[in-house]
């Protein structure tokens, strides 16, 4: 199966790492961005292009791993071909592709992507939709290649998976951030948070998020609270802090 | 050295069972709630009262692991004596004991607790204060039977660690929590969401969490950001995905 990616970022760095080490021929990289179309293309040996009127036209499949917002627009300014196009984005509509190619879906996987780190696709779920049975066919076969959670779902399930991933992972991150700024500000390594971030997320495998919260939010433990906000000067924070205290114990006591 | 908890909840329940393990002895168990006090004297095979009065007054160590706004009460209504007596809660300056005993201390372990979930103690931070150097060598004594990672610390510093706890494991869990709610919504099980969940908390021993950043917010794609928050019907969620969106952008443009 020959294979062309538009896109070289995070997402598109991994996934086509990962299928050319499963066994996928990646035969060309697309990037608007020359630097980042260069360091894929070299990180796959195979040529890269930031011109997507030399994309070439013979491959089997496309895989689309843009930005959101240009998605659209490189679909459009692309030459229609007989390949099978993807697009691995949860809050993008199958429809993006309606009109323009025969057979197209989505190939969505669950998962945080850094350039610089692997991640072991095995357990990775992927969110899989298709516009015919044969793309169906096709996008299980790749995504057996990759992962052992598979799954096929529709767009308007998918965006909302993609949004609990937000929530899952882009916040939960920022709250590393947060706390890791309040120790920095202290002159305290950031590294004594690690043990506790590790057993808050080991936590919910073996009970529920909403079982396993604890600290002074749930309880409402206004001594604790009131201290935490005098002790942030930034308004934001201040916010942020109220905010999800609230909500933590509005969601304890299912009001 | 003989000892006796203050306190039945989760930190207490954990904390004790562990000093137990390693070989201190619990001579009893205080806590204001019967049944938690039943449950903990139960576990550790040792006397439990209610009665703040019964609290046996020739033990080597009292530990006070009670909500902060019950801490001070108790200690005022307990009989002094020869012990030395130590808090472990991260909000509450030493001088919570002065004038009320002669030795005292803090001994303060930087984890999430949960009554029915071991930990591995040998990496979690304790953080150490004491009124004196004979309490100093004490706490360093017990400590180090339970953790390899010990930190002596400041009142003033301690409770901006707690408050930075409180954003890497609290409001982080309240993450998980409203991802939860998301996919269940959905009826899709929350399971999908464990590899990302571990994820986002592997990368952060490996990279710094500003480094580790990604999603929708960091590259501020309005075009997502606006579809995620037509999605969410509650004005409090609507209202935490946009101030958490603002800030992960302003942190990350450091603005």
């Amino acid at each position: 199966m020959r294979i062309v990616f538009l896109g070289a970022g995070n997402l598109a760095t991994r996934l086509s790492v990962e299928m050319q080490r499963v066994g996928f021929t990646l035969v060309q990289v697309y990037s608007r961005t020359q630097a980042n179309a260069a360091l894929l293309g070299e990180k796959l040996g195979c040529p890269w292009t930031t011109d997507i009127e030399t994309v070439v036209t013979d491959a089997d499949v496309y895989v689309f791993s843009l930005k959101d917002a240009v998605l659209p627009e490189i679909i459009s300014k692309m030459q229609t071909n007989k390949g099978v196009w993807i697009h691995t984005a949860g809050s993008m509509p199958i429809e993006v592709f309606e009109n323009k190619v025969e057979r197209y879906g989505v190939l969505y996987p669950l998962q945080t992507f850094s350039k610089a780190r692997c991640v072991n696709f095995d357990i990775v779920p992927f969110f899989l939709e298709a516009n015919t049975k044969e793309v169906a066919d096709l996008l299980q076969n790749i995504a057996s290649a990759l992962s052992e959670n598979i799954h096929f779902l529709s767009s308007q399930k998918r965006k909302r998976v993609h949004l609990a991933a937000v929530f899952a992972c882009n916040f939960t991150n920022h709250m590393y951030v947060l706390a890791s700024n309040l120790l920095e500000k202290e002159e305290i390594s950031a590294d004594v948070l690690l043990p506790l971030i590790d057993e808050t997320a080991s936590k919910v495998h073996e009970m529920t998020p909403h079982a396993a919260q604890t600290g002074p939010a749930i309880r409402y433990d206004e001594n604790v609270i009131g201290k935490h906000l005098d002790l942030l000067d930034d308004p934001n924070l201040k916010n942020i802090y109220q905010l999800l205290s609230q909500n933590i114990y509005k969601e304890a006591h299912n009001e």
